[in-house]
């Protein structure tokens, strides 16, 4: 068993099965480029600080480099009885370049690695993770834009409500999916604090520069006080947050997508790279991908209940615990990758029947409120021409008429406020056209917003 | 049983089983304020639009502010018949200025008055809590400022670690609560959004101005999707993630609180105000105001697992299962507020016991990193210095000595390079000047945080 | 203020504030029933085991019944400064009956009463869940019985499948409601265990009789170890899964009669008592009740969540923290029994839509795995069977036809080994009455497995 | 790209994207001897039943074998285009005897693989958990028995209550154990049900016998309804559950064991083996084993939450989102099962300082409860006594004395009631011992409890 770098004063060496239990290895490898990357701006610093001796860091750096290199190739041993990421590079450095190497741990301690390492880490996820809303925005966009015709039934309760654009439909997920990147946005602003040189948590007595190492690892700015930065993991359980309110989206759109490719619905062809047969049921076509899309929120609020538990009620300030944020974090960053990637080819393939759309419109009296508000306006109270309205379609239900088919001498029976322009009211686009309210679902409105998105999705692009 | 405001076409009423059921002005009451608001906006944009007749506009007005009086005056009867607040204030009105009360709901639905309430309500507990924070924040300022000489043992592992400021470790939590008014005011932004004019889901044909009731309302900007909005609970549940964020904070205070209120630890007097007895046990002194805290955290992570659990792949757009999220809401706010007042009260008479803090700096060889540190400035590799470190400790140890009352001689036994220099270093006072780093805890550095804390918090009052 | 029951040695009363944060009175006055009903047993026995006067505890047992009318009639003031339920009827008692009405608390402390009220509490609701749970159990078997002859499709993913009777379908929930049963059974077992005699966590030096205690109030045994009865909550978190387990099922439930009553399915008629209208749209019918029995299972999860987080890492034995249990107990009985009535309510009186059932086997090829079937009962291997069957589907898809519809001939050209009885297979009936195999959809299946769940539900009646 | 066992009809494969979101062979190949074992089953019955012949029976099962000792030696190339454990050992299976290796599929689905596979593991897994707890519960009960001359003060609030023996302590888990192997063992017998039989839902029209395959695999009887068999993950919640409570228990010892490190408490070294020190403070020896187990109730917590969210309204029968029960269901096993065997280890080596807690006895006055109990046995109201005993506490703390430094005389001021004999009541150990009530903790009682206790463990052993 190999020797432990804090293991100086301990009679035995630690027990096989509690080195097992007790190793980060397994799953913090895969912070191996942060940790480099960290250490690299620390040993940079402590030259320029004079901590250490240029030509120290020189030979520290190099190294550090070829490490990197060794474990991209998967040439690098991880060991188990060096716990963690952390000692891992910095045994094999010691390693390639003699007790040197030992330098690098001048003026720091694990805990500024750990942190270090994990907000840079989220700091990248968070930005690729925007890119790939943007992504998914954008077939959002696209798809309104090329169904501009559609009409199809808002529904509240699941039943048929209003006539709406699918474009209109379409764009409501496209507002979800900004408010999700303004809130990794607002979550970076707090992810993005250097906690480099808080020591094991009081600070350090060597002369170093923070914001030297918050300029080389672009951060914001230095944390404010040592016993906060290493107690902290507010920024994880944050992230988690942030992504289950994404998730909670797609939940919402998967559960959407299952629907309408029921044979009831019959509203989209996900396309056959996106469904599956089943073993026994030759005629099936299964939206696998939107189910398990669907299903995967729970892993991330799972996550993110794990998160909250872990950090119920620890005293400060660091505690051993807290080694088990990583894996909530990582598996929540794998989850939400996939299901963004994987939503982007499925809409952008997806087929959506206008023509079943359109039938659902009919036999739901679905302009009904229409009627009603064109009475409102002629200046009945809301509450009688909402009964109004309700006598019609009763007459029209006995009737077996839709609502455009009752004439207008029939109409007028009801109230003598109706005249020849309830025509077009009752029509479903009419209807449609009719909601002129800013937010509404007119196609005037709607292509305004269509534009507003494309503007807002290439300034982002841009950042 | 009343006829309900839907009830036209149907055969049967609601049985009583389900309107007992269904019903929510039990719980929704509470927002007859925010209701009421809502309303004026709406129907002086109304008549300012001439959809209705200025002197009808304010008569409804009128009434409205004489309903809101009523319910103040605990006058106003509410009833489980008419469903929820929206319906019974507008019975009322109807009761008391006619049919020309039913003029209100031209141009909205209850969707559109189910989220601004909401959004009024939570934007005004945002602000109380924010200020709420700030009190607690004032106090942790105050004993930082008080406690400035005070030093204890930092804990990492529950473990005494390196000696820091008491003043510096109060600081940690003003760190914390800082984060999350940053929070609340990110999540104020996206709650600060007018849902009024989205109708039941599709927007309106009335020529509404929703730029007016924005600002009458003081709202940011209005919703751009009228789908979305009438979809969207995300504001909820990101605003009990901030608390939950906040209580796990206030948890982590509380575990302190009730481990120094300890017999063993001994840091911490909370008063008798704030602590209670045994019925059996004579000589108890129970920390329950901070157990109570740190269970409270229970509730609202239960509020949060709730709301999120509740949106879980709902179909757009309205669905009644939205109706649950005000419980978890109401409850969440009462909690949070219920711990910030509570706790900034303990903190205001709390007095914390410097000698019994002292006392836990000897016997742990609390300075022996300091040793390490000195080694390293002196030039040795870290993971060397480390080492020397060690055997002096094991050394002090088996001499039964403090580190402190150690001869130079004894300590250059270890190596050359301990000069008479060290004699400061491994003092505890000398200790804690050391850690000059930005963000340590040397009191020149807590010093100026407590004078940037001030600042903020002044800043904070005025806006 | 009042004078608190520990109140001896503190020098300065309980904050206005403190008392208000620590009260329970408001919520656990609920359990006043069980703690009269314990407090009776207890002086029972201590009048049996001499520890006081028969003539004393006749005196406290009168007494106590008339606390119990005076709070049933609304007579009994409850204050808050009294804190909890166990107090306020200790405070009335001497009142009451003087000094004598102290001797109530000898040999027992309030660690003991609020577990024997919990207990008898959770006892006696877990029995009247399990009764509702088998009246809603009842209204699935009738509605099996009643709809033996109708055959919707079984979806999975939510596409058509395979044929089904309904009765199959609704005897599904049966078997999940009868395991829910069987859980709160095994539940009770762990609740039904006698904490009275504990003390405040050691025992007790008086010569009690726990056994007496455990037979006056129905208990099975008395607990075997102090600490660990005070400190146990188990039982509460055990009861709230198994509650959050039955919701789980009622939220599937909720989904189906959800997509059921929309227009796309329309399989089902809930009746007008328990839908509801939109009070803009006319003609929508609503399934609220289902949807917000899908919204509460929101409720109860977040319960379990917060009892979980409650109790994890609290140290042995009692923390106020554990005084947080009480009201996610009395929401999650509220909620769940409110559901239980409410559904079986709505079943009793729902009407499942034969017809549109049977539209919805056409179209599907819905009988396309019984061909496989039958070509592998000839001797094909299952996966060149399920080939030849996809064949067969795709033929008919291209000439338009439904399976029943191809005659022999067409069939014949795909393999020899079909004849003329393939005909009775690609029928749907045939194809429902075909599985014969345990468990399966056969009607003589289901009606077997009617007759014995109307023999369980009979032998629950008389337990 | 592989052809897909349901490819038949399609026209496109499915995309890389969709395969690589849709497989589950990375974590379900663990469950290569369930399937094996179920596919035994099924072909023997096959057989059996006639539905194929005894020959190709005879060789498919001599095949599956094979492939299982591939997979054990790792020569076995898992490939994800096969989608799962099910498709990669059929495909080798045709591979390796050609395409009789299809009738395996005879009368069966995905499905009942699926849940045959998990019901076998749960079930093995549940046997294997019932031994570890049994391994932990002997190691408390062990210590108990060593431990008997220990006396601790018992706390409540964490403040010291009355004092205990060290071995009631350690019961106290004993029990908690106990009542998690109850769950278990409940959990089991639902788990226990053959599902194999129902097919894709509806059952099948093979002449399967199910009570062959329940005999052959060790179930206690075969389930009753094929829809609620394939739609059902109640087990999983259960058995995850089940987990949580035990990890509940967990972390309120491991709180204990890291309280119990500190040198505010000291009373327990957990051994060099089971604790670490620090990089960077030499000093350090951290309980970092009982923070991971107390950290680990996170990821169970989390699992729990995450196969909840995953069931949430989900409709009947099987959809794609409960592939997503795995993942949850594996973490919780390897998690729980590490927590046991490392603190079953850590256990058995750790020491209690025996004179430790004695000195935690002395100062907190913590026999003034028996003085109280000592007056109301002689005849004063138990709340009058409660304040005399209080005047004496204080009295004492005024004469800076422990309660069994007062003279006789001092004591009798207070009371004529008190005679010679409290002189042993006051004393702890006197205290201790007069705990004679049932599960108190005298240690006539404690003894009595581990003699019961080794009785149950042996007994469990033979089962």
């Amino acid at each position: 068993m190999a020797k432990k770098a804090w293991g100086g004063r301990f009679k035995k060496s630690t027990s096989k099965i509690a080195e097992k239990f007790s190793e980060s290895i397994s799953f913090d490898k895969r912070l191996y480029k942060e940790d480099i990357k960290g250490s690299i701006a620390h040993v940079t610093m402590l030259a320029d600080q004079k901590i250490i001796l240029k030509k120290e860091s020189n030979k520290i750096i190099k190294a550090l480099k070829e490490i990197e290199k060794e474990i991209e190739k998967e040439k690098f041993k991880f060991k188990e009885e060096y716990e963690d990421i952390h000692l891992n590079i910095e045994k094999r450095l010691i390693e390639k370049i003699g007790e040197i190497g030992g330098k690098i741990h001048t003026a720091r301690s694990r805990n500024d690695q750990v942190l270090v390492d994990t907000k840079l880490y989220i700091r990248s996820e968070i930005n690729e993770i925007i890119d790939l809303i943007n992504e998914l925005s954008k077939q959002f966009v696209n798809q309104a834009e090329m169904n501009l015709d559609t009409i199809l039934p808002l529904y509240t309760h699941m039943q048929r409500g209003q006539p709406v654009l699918l474009s209109h439909h379409l764009l409501a997920y496209y507002e979800m999916l900004k408010r999700d990147n303004e809130r990794f946005s607002d979550c970076l602003r707090r992810v993005n604090i250097n906690p480099l040189g808080c020591g094991a948590g009081s600070g350090t007595s060597f002369p170093i520069d923070r914001d030297k190492t918050t300029k080389l690892l672009g951060f914001k700015e230095a944390s404010k006080n040592s016993i906060d930065t290493v107690s902290d993991r507010d920024f994880i359980a944050e992230f988690i947050f942030c992504c289950s309110s994404l998730m909670m989206h797609l939940s919402r759109l998967a559960e959407e997508f299952v629907l309408w490719s029921s044979k009831e619905f019959d509203f989209i062809d996900l396309g056959d790279e996106f469904t599956t047969g089943s073993s026994i049921m030759p005629q099936k076509r299964n939206p696998d991908m939107a189910e398990l899309t669907r299903g995967k929120i729970a892993r991330v609020y799972g996550n993110l209940n794990s998160i909250l538990t872990l950090m119920k009620g620890l005293p400060l300030s660091y505690n051993r615990d807290m080694q088990e944020d990583k894996e909530p974090l990582f598996d929540t960053v794998d989850t939400v990758k996939g299901c963004l990637e994987l939503n982007t080819e499925m809409l952008k393939t997806a087929k959506f029947k206008a023509e079943n759309m359109e039938k659902a419109l009919s036999g739901g009296f679905i302009t009904a409120t229409d009627i009603a508000d064109y009475l409102a306006k002629k200046g009945m109270p809301f509450r009688n021409a909402h009964e109004v309205s309700g006598k019609i379609v009763a007459y029209a239900e006995k009737k077996n008429k839709e609502l455009e088919e009752l004439t207008l001498d029939e109409l007028q029976k009801f109230s003598d406020l109706i005249k020849k322009d309830v025509l077009d009211v009752i029509k479903v686009k009419g209807s449609v056209e009719s909601k002129i309210s800013y937010g509404g679902t007119s196609s005037k409105n709607v292509k305004k917003m269509i534009t507003l998105a494309k503007k807002e999705l290439s300034k982002q692009a841009k950042n």
